[in-house]
């Protein structure tokens, strides 16, 4: 990276650097520095879409350990958009987080039905009507018309807000994230599905590689704030595709690399996408994985070299009450169950979490069941403490090269 | 107090005191000590209906100031009933919550119709198809049926969560108390509106007293925890009924007086009741007006010689996105409103609270619109912060004799 920000301003060489500190075989402890501080690799990103991790502030993320938190351009250029947020003085400021940030380009929203409806990407109303082509794919499980135009240019769609009609071009997302100001951005791609055949995925694939030269040429024209720019690999579970694009994003001018959706129908196949784009990476780069962050999946990831990833996971499942427990239930436990009504138990026996320290499943639980607010908040900090903490073991372990006798430990208790 | 405690038990004679430190006027500075700490009279407190305020943690109290917290009997006898609280600890142990505790006995829950609702009394199922009895009053206004029979006894009532039935006695709201394990404790009344005449206002009143009595033979006859035990005086706005109420309940064996609605249909009523009653009560003894707590109340209560008072309108109203600010809209500010999108200045200036000294109201703004969780939390930390803050001015000016400056202060303001 040091080199990279030495062509843009020399003034600016030493606000980004990445060093790798420790490997063990392809996983890697590093250190990401940016204007906002240091990421220590391998991290989780939790999400914080709408400019806030949901239903935590600041001051819980930093006293959960968390060092970097994803936003994303897409939603914030929609509510409220990126003026106001310059306004205020950038997205930290107006977040109130002083700690590195990253900003996804809206790529994956704009494009995804699947996940994005998640992401309120399914709310989009049906636009087009002239729209004959379904080449885009899974929309039409819905029976639904495209809601979105893909051209060389860039990309149409309508806010599931207020209907007004969008354009994102790879510069316009530039722009964006310039106003927006995170110091890890993300160029515009294309995501294709899994359901999306290879001729459609090359085609999406190809769309993405010039999208991205653009992005570049756009970001070192337009160059003030100091910001890293990572480039998305594409290319669906094709094998071709996959080493096409993640030798082709690595020859552009890129701080960082991020490993973009579809990542194939399977966790066998997610891991296959990361073994054959991971060793083409240049190795003094950081390495991303977006969207994903199961706990059996976090240790598939780092061991296949991956440096930094975002889930809504822990996040999203506090939000009904799924708490991350080492149990048998795939790390989960459902809270609102009837056997944790009198449970005198914390969450996780031993767990240093703020709710764990002070509170029993039966308390948890009766806020879950009482729908009272605190319960959520409770259940995100255990959730988002218990990711952080297995990655500080993680991180530990790669340094000791005890990395496979810790995941060998986590995996024997279920 | 002292003497109360002696005649229970000469080992807890010094878990309970109150003392008072400073007055003007009818306005009073105290402390109030429990088995749990001591209280700084007057002094506002948060509710925590079901054993949480909502959307702040224990932590977050405490960093407020908080210094008691009133639940309630009724909600938690309902769920998640006060055996299993009982089981883990008792409520201090199972809301995690280290500080004085006061429950409040579930008389204005099961009787109220109008505030009732928020309580969720308003939710429960029409039942007794067979009772003629619209004495009950503006449960007709609705045209529903009434939802409790009061008897000498007591109340039955069914559950708006399962239709069950449940049957509460002035000695079985002891015995849920003392389950509880609060502070202080609350006897169980009948709450009349202010819609009801004089005659069942009469007759409520004079069940209140005898139901009263009866709640006091028990706490003594049961008595285990150190435990303060309150009275409650009603009478509605008829001054020959509060009279008569806080002489007969200033006799019986209380360790502190609540006054109890109906406090009549306009704050010059709710004033009126106050000037008679207060002077009728032991000086040496805390006075509680329950679920009271607008600013311009605050003041007027506590010049008439209120300790402690209790209302859910701070985290209510954080709940829309009303946030406390001293301006022009009788102290309240609707973060929503369109003027604040690109506010950059906090909910209040100069205010010290979590989220004034982090936040935006453009931010504010921006969580409330998008329906994220933190803007709840954050309003809410405002809201008590700001109730918190103006109570201790107020005990500051009462030590200093300049309540009636403060006053003025703070409504030249508006």
């Amino acid at each position: 990276m040091h080199s990279v920000r030495n062509k843009r301003s020399p003034l600016l060489f030493s606000m980004f650097s990445f060093d790798i500190l420790a490997t063990e075989n392809n996983a890697r402890v590093g250190k990401l520095v940016t204007p906002h501080g240091a990421i220590h690799t391998p991290s989780f990103v939790p999400v914080g879409t709408l400019a806030t991790v949901k239903a935590l502030s600041a001051e819980d993320l930093c006293k959960l350990g968390s060092q970097v938190i994803i936003s994303n351009a897409f939603h914030l250029h929609l509510r409220p958009g990126e003026d106001l947020i310059e306004t205020i003085g950038g997205l930290h400021q107006f977040m109130s987080w002083e700690g590195p940030l990253m900003t996804d380009s809206g790529g994956f929203q704009v494009f995804s039905l699947g996940s994005g409806k998640e992401h309120g990407v399914g709310k989009i109303a049906p636009i087009f009507p002239e729209e004959k082509d379904r080449s885009i794919g899974p929309l039409n499980l819905k029976k639904e018309k495209p809601l979105v135009r893909v051209d060389e240019d860039g990309v149409e769609f309508i806010s599931y807000i207020d209907g007004a009609r969008h354009r994102f071009t790879p510069e316009k997302v530039i722009k964006i994230e310039q106003k927006l100001g995170a110091d890890i951005i993300l160029v515009l791609d294309e995501c294709t599905s899994p359901l999306h055949g290879y001729d459609y995925t090359k085609e999406a694939m190809e769309r993405t590689h010039r999208w991205a030269v653009r992005a570049c040429v756009e970001f070192k024209r337009t160059y003030e704030k100091p910001q890293a720019l990572f480039g998305i690999i594409q290319g669906g579970a094709y094998r071709d595709l996959r080493e096409e694009s993640a030798r082709f994003i690595s020859e552009q001018d890129f701080d960082g690399y991020a490993i973009g959706g579809s990542l194939g129908r399977s966790k066998h196949e997610m891991n296959k996408v990361l073994e054959w784009t991971v060793p083409l990476l240049p190795q003094d780069r950081p390495r991303h994985l977006l969207g994903i962050g199961e706990i059996d999946d976090i240790f598939e990831i780092v061991i296949r070299g991956i440096d930094l990833f975002d889930c809504v996971l822990p996040t999203r499942m506090a939000r009904t009450g799924t708490v991350l427990n080492r149990g048998p239930d795939r790390f989960r436990m459902h809270i609102r169950n009837a056997r944790f009504r009198g449970d005198s138990l914390p969450i996780q026996e031993g767990c240093t979490c703020y709710a764990c320290r002070n509170y029993s499943r039966a308390y948890l639980r009766h806020l879950f069941m009482t729908n009272e607010p605190l319960g959520v908040r409770l259940a995100t900090i255990h959730n988002v403490h218990f990711l952080e903490a297995l990655m500080r073991q993680i991180r530990l372990a790669i340094r000791e090269g005890s990395l496979w006798a810790l995941r060998r430990e986590w995996f024997a208790e279920i």
